[in-house]
Formats: C-alpha cells, structure tokens, sequence
C-alpha cells in the first residue's frame, strides 16, 4: 500500500512550488492528513535548497500499517523533527533519541517529506497523540520551537526557584517565558527593546530588561539559567557576567560559524555553555501534557495552507512582525 | 599575638627576593610553618608582580588562635588557593565556596601572603589536615594541581564507566589521569607526541592518542569527558569532534583571550563548555583522603626552598622539563 500526497517545497528563486510525493506505508508507519504547520526560521534558511519545508506538524491519522498499536484512526497527532529512531542504539536507550546514531530516511532529514504538506507518510513511533481539548493549531509550534526552549527547562536542572533569563522574543523566546513561568520560575526577560515589555509581562514574565551588547543592565540580579533565542549573533563576552555561579547558557539560535567565548570568566564563575538539540520523544510528551494541562497556548499567526499562504507567512517572518509564531491551517 | 615570617616574592626583573611579613594571629587563625609548596604555572604568570607567590602549600600548625578547634599543634596541614570564605552566602551555603561572595585579604587574594614562605598565618577554616601516612611533599601539589582536575572527576557527572580524556600530561594532566584511573575510568589521554605514552600508561591510562589540532584520530571512540590540561590555546574546532553525545569538555588551562567555540556543532552533540574553579573546601578534604586510601603520589621534582632553589624551579617549568611538578622542600 502506498500514498500520494502533496508537498510545498523551496526553490532556487525562493518560490513556494507545490509537488508530490509518493511513499509506501510500511508495518511501522501512519498515514497522517496534515491540518498544521508550524513556520520555522529553519524554512527560511532551506528556502532555496528544494527540499520540501515544515518540521512543526499536526495532523489526523487516516491509515494504520499493520504493526501500529498505539495510535488510531482519527488520532489528532504530532511529528516533525523528530527523526525516526532506532531505539537500540545507546542514546535512543539512554533518553535521549534526538541525537539517535541511526536516524533513517524517513524522518525531516528526507527532502522529499515535511510537514509543509497535504499529508505524511510518518513512522508511528515518532508521532505525539495531542492531548483532548488542546488546539492543533497550538500544538504545533511545540514541535520544534516548545521542544527546543522544554529540552533546556527540564533536561539540565533548572529549578522553580531559579532566576531563568530568556534573551530574545520570538518563535521560540515566547514559548520560554510562558513555559518557564508555568513551572514556577522567575523569569527574566532581556530584549533589545521596549516595544515587547508588556506582552512579555503578560506571557508570564517576572521582569523585563533592555539589553544591548556592551551595555550594563542595572538592578539585575545574576540569572541562573539564560536561554538564547533571539539573534544568532550574540555577543558573549556581554552575557557571561550576567550569570550567577554556576550559571548555564542555553545557545538556541547559533552562528555557523564559531562564537568567542570568555572562558577565563567563565572558569571563575563556574559556568557552562550547554549544547542543546530539540527534543526527545519522551520530553515531546511531556511538553504537549504539561501544555494541555496549563493551558499554556503559543502567541500565533495564522495562514492558509497553500502557496500564497506559506509565502506571506514567510514574508510576515522575514519582515520580523510575526507575533510570534505562524501557523499554516488548512481549510 | 603577631607573627613575622619570610616570604619570597617575584620581582619585576623575574628575580625572587626574599622579603618579610607580619600578621597578627586573629581567634580564628592559625600560624604554620611552611615545609613544601607546589609550583605552579600561574607563579610564573604573577612572578613580575612583585607579590608573594605559591599557593599549594603544606606546613605543621605551630600556634592556634583562641577559637581554633578543629587542629591542633603539631599537625601536618595543607593550605593554598582556597581562600577565606565567609561560610554564609549563597555559595557558602551550597558547598562551592571557592566562588565565596565575601572572599576575604587573608586568603591568596593578598598580595603579602603566599606558600612560598617560611610561615603564614592562615584562617583555620581553609587548612586541611593531611592524613597520616601520606607524604607532605606529595600533598602539596594537590591543593592547587590536583585540586583543579578532582572538581571536574567529582563535580560533574563522571561515572566510572566513562571514557574521561585528558589532554596535555603535565602539572595537571598527570594528575587527572592518576586520580581518573583510580575511580575507574577507562582514561583517554591525547597528547601532541609519542614522548610520554610509556609514563602516561604507568600513571593509569588506557589508551594513549597522539593529536594535533586540525588533525584527526583513527579508532578512538568518543569521549564523554574530556579535561583540557596542556597549552591554553586549544583548538576547540578539533576537540569537540571528539566528543560523544552529551560530553563535557572543562578548560582548565584557558587564554586570556576569547576563545572560538563551535556552538553548532555543540548543539547538534549536545556537548557543554564546563568553566571550573579549583575546589570547595569539601573537595579539598575528600581528594585528600582519596588520595592517601588509593596511594595516589604525584610525580615530583623537589627543590630547595630559597631563593636558589625557586628560581631553578622556575627555570625547570619555563623550559617545559618539569616532570611533573615542582615542590619546594624546607632543608
């Protein structure tokens, strides 16, 4: 049994081009109907490699290969990207199934498969029943922009009792404050200016600072944690002395190219630089739970599912006005 | 009650001069005569400054302040870099004193004050006695040295079953491969030639690499700990390569400088940059008694405690022959 869906794939001139692609089902697979996607500063950045885009999807499962037990027909899932996994080999065993040593084809790395689609062939294990009550349309930009911010909140000992700082407002900043805030920190927000102070107030900040680079901010006590979502380019010699003891900073959106970093006053301060890479399963579960049941929902933008839609979506990103994630819904 | 007592200082013509200094013995200190110091490279670094250098020093408890309970005259005791802590912040509280919010002048902070003396009068709190039977001449590189390595095996997340890499063999390296092997990691040891693979094996190593930055090694399976021990300027592009999924790179010998890190490829591993600071006070004391129950023994060379016998010492580090560090011995 095979299926036949359309795809929105880039192209060279930065076009979104409609295709298809065409999969068989196997024992392990579901097929899905995608009924969201979630837009990703990811898709722009492959916007001219033809690869077909979206790694933040959510959809309706429609059909079953023959081994699948733990989701039904009807299920409203999510996938995106995470790989498909092995499950054997020692960090699919340990936890940690993102940085899986045997991703196969059939994951985001495909170019011929993403969640910027009509529907997905998707294997079954990889895939995140939504909770009841929770919006699709919510639900996915936690598939990678959530992910990404809860790996840090719950995998490397952020306390509630922490000073949790979240440089940057945006896709995956947001979300931060909202999640951080729901666990019980107090979050402190830097951003470059003014112009967010409330929303990030409302969102579930504690306190807001205007940061720049080389500059001091007054009054601010050290932050345990600093998740780092906003420009690439950031300028660490600026952030480590916000840092308490021990302090760890979370580089979420990083430069290509190597970063300077002071480790002389990070070694006096006992402070880490921790990589961090989306999600495992395990922790995508955890997040759509605790989610559903906080009733924490992303800031988002909403747009049609075609062509036209998913190019203003992009332009709306590009033109840095998206508040603060965009969502493709199908009608 | 005051006590007068030489010390040896640099000079800014790099020469040492021997000078003289006076305390006064406060309720909560002790005065001790200095046997051995340790020396370091950071000696090296301040020797122009014309403070008094050393910090890895062990000497016998001459005369007790009046609330001093917890040694008694007589006893053999190392003291050093740990300075003195105020016991009531935050860090304090939590068993990292070495980042002490209140460090106070008493402690290696002074500039008059230092283990390349006769005597010193020290803060009772920051001296610990060294357990019976282990030499004080191999205990005195341990306060700075074996200090800095036993953090990053005890602090961190090191398990015995962990490949630990240690690359550089010198005052440090020497060291975390002695006290690695004995908490039973299976130790990595990358050094840039052959010339010391027989000496790195007897110390405990069980496989030894040959490495150059911008180089690769062939069959060595990653790493989940890597302690940068040798030249500061580390190549981070070639080290983290190295490195398994979800490893902890500590730069214990780090520039001045920024250093460029590849924040990428970091995410991707989710590999940290653990910045580390010496020991806490605990530290201290369970390296020391680790030590003596292991039999764990630097690998020394002794020099005569004056002004002679320093500055050959310092002549022996310069010159990158020192095997593996240089001790101080009162005649």
């Amino acid at each position: 049994m095979s299926y036949t869906f359309d795809v929105f794939r880039g192209s060279k001139e930065g076009k979104i081009v409609a295709d298809q692609t065409t999969r068989p089902l196997r024992p392990t697979d579901v097929y899905i109907e995608t009924t969201h996607s979630g837009l990703c500063g990811t898709d722009e950045h492959f916007l001219h490699s033809g690869q077909v885009l979206g790694h933040e999807g959510v959809g309706v499962v429609k059909a079953l290969g023959e081994s699948v037990t733990h989701v039904k027909v009807g299920d409203r899932v999510g996938f995106g990207f995470t790989h498909e996994v092995c499950g054997i080999c020692e960090h699919c065993i340990s936890g940690w199934d993102q940085y899986c040593e045997n991703k196969k084809e059939y994951g985001s790395h495909n170019h011929d498969v993403g969640t910027f689609s009509r529907g997905v062939v998707w294997n079954a294990g990889n895939v995140f029943p939504i909770p009841d009550g929770y919006d699709s349309a919510n639900a996915a930009p936690l598939m990678c922009a959530g992910a990404t911010v809860w790996t840090c909140l719950t995998e490397y000992g952020v306390r509630p009792t922490d000073r949790v700082g979240v440089m940057g407002i945006g896709g995956l900043g947001h979300l931060a404050i909202k999640l951080a805030s729901a666990m019980g920190c107090h979050v402190v927000v830097l951003s470059s200016s003014e112009r967010k102070r409330e929303e990030a107030m409302a969102f579930g900040a504690s306190e807001y600072h205007v940061f720049k680079a080389g500059e001091e901010i007054k009054d601010c006590k050290p932050l345990k944690h600093l998740l780092l979502c906003g420009s690439a380019n950031v300028d660490y010699s600026s952030i480590i002395p916000l840092m308490d003891i021990h302090g760890s900073v979370y580089p979420l959106t990083v430069d290509f190219k190597p970063s300077a970093l002071p480790l002389l006053t990070m070694c006096f301060k006992g402070i880490r630089v921790q990589g961090s890479l989306v999600a495992s399963r395990k922790s995508m579960r955890s997040l759509l739970q605790f989610a559903a049941d906080k009733k924490i929902e992303p800031t988002i933008m909403t747009f049609p599912f075609h062509e036209a839609g998913i190019e203003d979506a992009m332009q709306t990103l590009r033109d840095g006005k998206m508040r603060y994630r965009g969502v493709l819904v199908r009608e």
